[in-house]
């Protein structure tokens, strides 16, 4: 075998005179500077030096919700978030960001805030020719009318949606979606583990310790949001679902997904401050289930299920042979089945949450705007 | 939720007024029509109705070992086979089928043979224009000097490789593999359970029944090859291994893959008639590895390998928390690791063998050399 330093460029052949076109140069903006935004701010500085085609972005901009920063020159993204944070404060305008990106050449805007505001522009920035990358669920996981007006703002005007960071952090869920329907498959139900946070509660919980002490226990270690409630409500497991569904050529309203949520209506009503102490309620009501459950030598999973007709996101107790009960950690797991894929399900698996992994889906999709040919 | 038939289209976007161009007719010519060239030709008779560009595709040509139709009119797919039946015995001529895609607008030669003299064509083809798409493992996964010609071809002359079939029948793995690569990944170990009937074994294997005789149920019930030798050898995993770490940017000569073979010497040097009534021969060595695993609390399954340095493939006793030990039936199951996915693998899992998920990913190749822009 050869050394694996040489045997790097295999994917592109030896010994080929290849017209090797030079990278076509790209400008971009990015919206949100939370973790996912810093660490594709990272992973453009790693990846540049072996990838030219990361190497020839130039970042114009990068703004959150308190400060911005346009440049018609190339900022330098290892030293930009030090620069923002020297910038005066100052209220929200994507436009003054937006203008940096000129009138020429391809022009990319990232979102990776959870922005309802930001997400309700990108069909504007489609039809303006601008690509857009999204980590931002609400864009296409809101409205359906916003969804339509995203995918035909995307058609008419050529530019690109890349959304692979929206669903299992760019696990190949949509990409692989979508090459079934162009190769004629119909996809006739979704089933998936779509949050990791609840994956890794349900694989955790085992009864020796209650519910609550575990969600504490996922809470510091940085697997949840900053209030818990919001994952175990399933509204962003819903948005994950509505994205799949819709992309599996299945127009889904909002209100079509019913969610059962972990949280009881008074601990839902609670301000965050107290709602840590009144975790407790959680247990009864998950003890039960978990009972339930081992009772029939089943496993607890929460899951987002979809079949024309019907569509669900909650909590299930699962056979140890159904496809989503296996799994640990906080992989995300998603069962295809389809004409294809009848009889048993297309299965992918993954770790699906984490700064690292959105970021690098985040990356992936503003090089296949180049890919694809730039403008 | 909107009735299933008037969600379908949703994918396109419904008000958008598009450039609608029609399909590129291509001129296609199908080598093999064993069970996978057949299932390819019913196919395209279903999937035409409601798929625009597999109704536009023309078939020019088809041959197997002992016939051909070569036709500047179109065929009927539908009919071919039955028209193919009465066509007088001739020897094997490539070219004379290939001569039917004439020299203007996009044309594919489908490769749906295991025959060594097509794959060692597959570059010349494509050095001449013609996209290929290939089932046929011997074409990427024989020896290195006929991947890289086949790689230098197609990129030189622009042609399209078309190897989904190759591997897994389809299961979103070389694509998923290209993408993390375009992504700026690097691929830093594959392993996976590539033959669906050794993985049918290995799951049916329990020490209730002796292998021989599990092995004849796998024979009876259509999962082997007629000589089942051949899968037992490991032969056709190794081909795989070499064409999923290629992909990942790793020039692996065939060599240099160990391949431990589940057939003991006297019984592989045995003719065909007399091999089944010497079956027994498998039993003792799988009874005692099985013994070894099950003490361990482990699970055999015949897993190939793949890390800088070292690639093998055979049998294996994994823990039962591997990402490899679960799964049923005859999936396929593969796991990569990577730069991303350093410390979880990501894991694509589904059915990998049979006709009609091979025939299905070969129209998914065809189709793609089309969206490509054709030629």
């Amino acid at each position: 075998m050869s050394a694996p330093a040489a045997a790097r460029n295999e994917a592109a052949p030896r010994g080929a005179v290849l017209p090797r076109l030079a990278p076509v140069a790209a400008r971009m903006v990015l919206f949100g500077t939370g973790q996912v935004g810093s660490a594709l701010l990272q992973r453009i500085v790693r990846v540049a030096p072996r990838t030219p085609e990361a190497a020839a972005l130039q970042l114009v901009g990068v703004a959150n919700t308190r400060r911005r920063i346009a440049s018609r020159a190339a900022l330098d993204p290892a030293g930009v978030l030090a620069q923002l944070s020297l910038a005066g404060a100052c209220a929200t305008d994507a436009e003054a960001v937006l203008g940096a990106l000129g009138d020429e050449g391809p022009r990319i805007a990232i979102d990776a805030s959870g922005s309802e505001g930001l997400a309700a522009c990108h069909a504007d920035w489609l039809a303006r020719g601008i690509h857009v990358v999204s980590a931002n669920k609400l864009g296409q996981g809101g409205p359906l009318s916003r969804w339509r007006a995203i995918r035909t703002a995307a058609a008419q005007s050529g530019a690109r949606y890349g959304d692979a960071a929206t669903v299992g952090a760019g696990l190949p869920l949509l990409r692989t979606l979508r090459a079934l329907l162009a190769g004629g498959d119909r996809i006739e139900a979704i089933a998936g583990v779509l949050s990791g946070s609840l994956a890794w509660l349900c694989a955790n919980h085992d009864g020796v310790r209650p519910f609550s002490a575990r969600l504490r226990e996922a809470r510091a270690l940085g697997y949840t949001e900053p209030d818990p409630r919001e994952d175990l409500s399933g509204a962003d497991v819903r948005r994950k679902l509505l994205i799949l569904a819709r992309s599996a050529g299945h127009a889904l309203e909002e209100s079509a997904v019913e969610v059962q949520s972990l949280v009881p209506a008074p601990l839902a009503e609670l301000p965050l401050v107290e709602s840590e102490q009144a975790y407790g309620m959680l247990d009864a009501p998950l003890r039960l289930r978990l009972h339930e459950a081992q009772q029939t030598g089943r496993r607890l999973r929460y899951v987002a299920r979809f079949e024309p007709g019907r569509a669900r996101v909650g909590l299930e107790a699962l056979d140890t042979a159904d496809p989503l009960a296996a799994g640990g950690g906080c992989d995300n797991r998603v069962a295809f089945w389809s004409e294809r894929y009848s009889e048993r399900p297309l299965l992918i698996q993954g770790p699906g949450a984490g700064a690292a992994v959105t970021a690098a889906a985040l990356l992936d999709d503003v090089l296949q705007c180049l890919a694809d040919g730039g403008r």
